[in-house]
């Protein structure tokens, strides 16, 4: 009986598709899961905060990390690493909380291999032609940076498959809500293993 | 692309775990679902409406239905037959609605074998005391049918791993939102079939 232990999710999205708003929204919703906090070697941006939004950490520390094999996944994007330590999703789960994690889909592939048990979400615009929309309709990027982001997030979407289930961001409040339904709905399957007099 | 198919929810469990009730709730609650109204040979119990607790019918036209392979599951029960009819799901799903069939375990495992994509949902007591208690505490029933209903409930439960989750009815407001968040969540499962602009 391990009743207590809670389910990791694997929330991937291309990057304009909404996933922090998302995020927060659930956050909200539920007090029953944590959000895993990541770490890079980046630096911060203006307001991010060390441990909050991600443990910033010199390039030396992290590559000292992964010889000792401490991520769960970890890649590099842009030229920066980004990982998720092994021991705080092993604490976080045995405490019995759910945990969310936030990561890119090479990362979700890794997660996906060494732990069957986790459940994985895409979070997807209603379609490219929408997130090119947004993207422009920020009005902070240059071209250039826009038209780098469409073509990754033409490729993450061909991963989009390989995820347990889609969560289409097109009104936010139905996204959160569906992501909450899912966290639910797993629960449910979970409890297929653990329901004490069934098959007994 | 078939995106407006509807999903097949087949919902079971023992007597006296509160199926109707947690299945009135559902419908309360969510307009797109349809439920599927049985045919059977048993006499209408006072209250009972042809058409829309179950549709009635003579052992001679429930035998006929079943030489012509009419029913996409049937099953004999205390000496009457009770089955649903193939043509009433397929109108339903076609049209775009999910269907929810409230049935014995025995019909459900013929449904998960015939339809594949069907989602199967067991509602379970908190525990066999409780449905005893609940049994019980109606005050309608004999000692005898209460102790057959229960000896049923127990070969039932065993049958619960072979459904894809379990919900359990303690508190009837939280088996009606699971039993929502099923249906939600295997909608964005479907999505991964049909998000047109992913995989191509």
């Amino acid at each position: 009986m391990n009743h207590d232990t809670g389910i990791l999710f694997v929330l991937s999205g291309p990057s304009g598709t909404g996933k922090s708003t998302v995020i927060s929204g659930l956050l909200a919703r539920r007090k029953d899961i944590r959000f895993s906090v990541s770490m890079t070697t980046r630096l911060p941006r203006p307001g991010e905060k060390n441990g909050k939004n991600y443990v910033f950490c010199s390039r030396e520390n992290f590559e000292r990390a992964i010889a000792q094999d401490l991520f769960l996944e970890y890649t590099e994007y842009s030229g920066e690493y980004y990982g998720t330590p092994k021991k705080d999703v092993a604490a976080c789960l045995a405490a019995g909380y759910d945990l969310l994690l936030d990561i890119e889909v090479d990362g979700a592939m890794q997660i996906m291999e060494k732990c069957p048990d986790a459940v994985s979400v895409f979070l997807c615009p209603p379609s490219l032609q929408e997130l090119e929309n947004r993207l422009r309709a920020r009005g902070t990027e240059s071209e250039e940076k826009i038209l780098s982001r469409l073509a990754r997030a033409k490729i993450e979407c061909k991963s989009a498959y390989k995820y347990s289930y889609i969560v289409v961001n097109d009104a936010l409040e139905t996204a959160v809500r569906e992501l909450d339904a899912i966290i639910c709905a797993e629960h449910c399957r979970k409890e297929l293993r653990y329901c004490s007099y069934i098959n007994t």
